[in-house]
């Protein structure tokens, strides 16, 4: 299989992975069971993935790590809006 | 920065931050809210990466996505024996 048609269906995996998490915050409003340090430490991760892709010009890193990125930020976003 | 170097650092980071969900299950044996769709997206997801990392011959991806794999079917395991 082509390596980058292989790169886009693992991102597009571990993508969708991610959505019920953050449906589920912004749909119960509840971020109880959220460690905010667990998003730091993932937020900094898919970040220096990011920086790995752009280094090895690898396309399904760097798009499916962004999306990553985005995701985990507006996850913290609604920990610090939603904590008690 | 070395291209390796950075790639095992974002793998640490975001193997890391896989940990405190397996040690929260082993610890409080309760499954209730973890998702069996989202574990067997994302192992398939981080299954796929390590093929990926494989093919592109980069020991980085391979294992932080080996890791991965590896959590999420304990996780799954933890699912299958703690539900209700």
């Amino acid at each position: 299989m082509d390596e980058n048609v292989l790169g886009i269906i693992a991102g597009v995996f571990t993508s969708a992975s991610m959505i019920p998490q953050l449906v589920k915050v912004l749909k119960e409003k509840n971020v109880e069971d959220l460690s905010w340090i667990t998003l730091l430490v993932l937020i900094t991760g898919v970040s220096l993935w990011v920086w790995y892709g752009i280094l090895k010009d690898e396309l399904p890193i760097i798009l499916s790590n962004a999306f990553a990125v985005l995701v985990n930020i507006s996850l913290l976003t609604c920990y610090l809006i939603y904590r008690k």
